[in-house]
């Protein structure tokens, strides 16, 4: 749904003011914030670049590029902190910032280093010179909740302030599958040989581009054995002893609440 | 696995050399060639990239970077011919073309403009002047595959010759979850509303660098409406009598034979 076409300043729809991966929402304000083009101008200026972004309640959305240096720091938010208004603000949000994102890393050709030039009927960027075309990036990613009869596996990577525990994440590569990824980064991470995938959900995680996707496996060997530099500790975990985890609006927490169930359902 | 560091003469492997997302496959060969790095210089002079790429029955596998114009053009084989040759055949030769394409679509910073430089222990691209980071680029995808009662949806876009057809297929947009896209794909494609997605499995395609995830779905409602200048004809089709459709090394063509079995184990 999203392009880049240029909008007029009677427009009207709600706006996603985007500057430096963060999103205009002041304390105030709760839930989307419909208006029109013109009554943001005195606030932002004219846009930099702006375009449709998608729908919310039959009604339209529009991305606003801002791009400078600005002392209201407050009014800024990252999208994860908009998490908590739903999935669907969460999500255009998310769009907004990546829009944002493709268009601050898309101004020259990565192949001859001309400046590349927005596409008006799609969201791509296109070289004139040598004809190079790119799309906004996203970067697919794993999340592997590994079992063993009635244990998750949980892990600590470095990121992580010493408690916190989540399931093993990590990027795919080039020329694999999902499935292939998920067993390659338990693989690397701590050691251990899965089966079994199942596949649980996707969602986007815009920090930058990632597309989060799940799957619940079963353990089959290995001892833990954890990768220095990215996971600090990892131990098996009872559900009903379970330290603190990522929140269930992230796929991560979903996807430990499920296990959590699974395993109750298993032992009535 | 992948990385760029460069290599000795002596390196022993299998070598995946390619030139302009083509790989050096001389009719006469069937499967991989192992030798010294040393012994293919004579051919194709220094390499100018090259790493490793993975492993193949437990011997390394590298690439090997070739730019320039070549004369022996039946000797240079598209990965999609490879296929035959197995998954594992496949994937490496997708790997060594998406690295090559990576390396030729990140010499410059998309961001700033400047010189980008490869990292040596990952895969990415770094300027030096802004310090943009770039990973090879994989744009996920959705295939679905809807039935209606005893009956399979099946397409033939405008890029097919009659009588050829497929389920339907599009990329996942930023900031949307696999299934939103495969429910929005169809709806824009067809004209069709889908539920009870079900995730089959995913494929790596390097054409240039996909990376395809299937769902089989139900019906739920609307007329076939072809999308203009995309999709030229769509069917409800029996399942003993089907058209040409996409070969089974292929994940649409593995998802096809997959709703065959379905239907007729449903109809035991
Ligand atoms: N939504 C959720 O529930 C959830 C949970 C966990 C992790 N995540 C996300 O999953 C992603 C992966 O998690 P992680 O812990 O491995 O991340 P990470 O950020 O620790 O990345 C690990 C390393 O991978 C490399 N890398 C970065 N981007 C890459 C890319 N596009 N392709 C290939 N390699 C790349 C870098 O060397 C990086 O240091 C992150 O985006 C993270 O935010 C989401
Ligand atoms: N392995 C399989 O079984 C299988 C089957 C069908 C399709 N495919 C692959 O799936 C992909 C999508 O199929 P399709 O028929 O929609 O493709 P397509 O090549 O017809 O693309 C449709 C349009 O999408 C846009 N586009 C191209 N790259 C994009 C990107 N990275 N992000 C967003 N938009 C992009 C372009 O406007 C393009 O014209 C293709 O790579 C195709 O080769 C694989």
């Amino acid at each position: 749904i999203s392009h880049s076409l240029p909008l007029q300043a009677d427009t009207q729809g709600y706006w996603l003011i985007v500057n430096q991966q963060r999103l205009y929402w002041p304390e105030a304000q709760h839930g989307l914030h419909f208006s029109r083009m013109a009554e943001l101008v005195p606030l932002f200026g004219e846009p930099e670049q702006s375009g449709a972004l998608g729908e919310f309640e039959g009604k339209p959305v529009y991305y606003w590029v801002v791009n400078d240096q600005r002392d209201d720091e407050e009014n800024w938010q990252n999208p994860r902190q908009l998490l908590r208004y739903g999935d669907a603000v969460f999500e255009l949000a998310a769009r907004a910032v990546q829009v944002a994102l493709f268009m601050q890393t898309h101004r020259f050709c990565g192949q001859c280093g001309s400046a590349m030039h927005l596409v008006s009927w799609e969201l791509a960027a296109l070289c004139h010179r040598c004809g190079h075309r790119c799309y906004p990036r996203i970067a697919p990613c794993v999340l592997v909740a590994v079992v063993k009869g009635e244990q998750l596996l949980l892990a600590r990577s470095s990121r992580h302030k010493a408690g916190f525990f989540s399931i093993l994440a990590g990027f795919v590569e080039s020329a694999e599958t999902l499935e292939q990824a998920a067993i390659r980064e338990v693989k690397e991470e701590v050691g251990i040989d899965i089966d079994q995938l199942e596949y649980v959900g996707s969602q986007p995680w815009p920090f930058p581009h990632s597309l989060m996707t799940g799957f619940i496996a079963r353990y089959v060997g290995g001892d833990i054995r954890c990768q220095p530099n990215e996971i600090e500790e990892a131990h098996w975990f009872e559900p009903d002893a379970l330290p603190e985890v990522p929140p269930v609006q992230t796929l991560s927490g979903q996807m430990i609440e499920q296990v959590k169930q699974q395993i109750a359902g298993n032992k009535k």
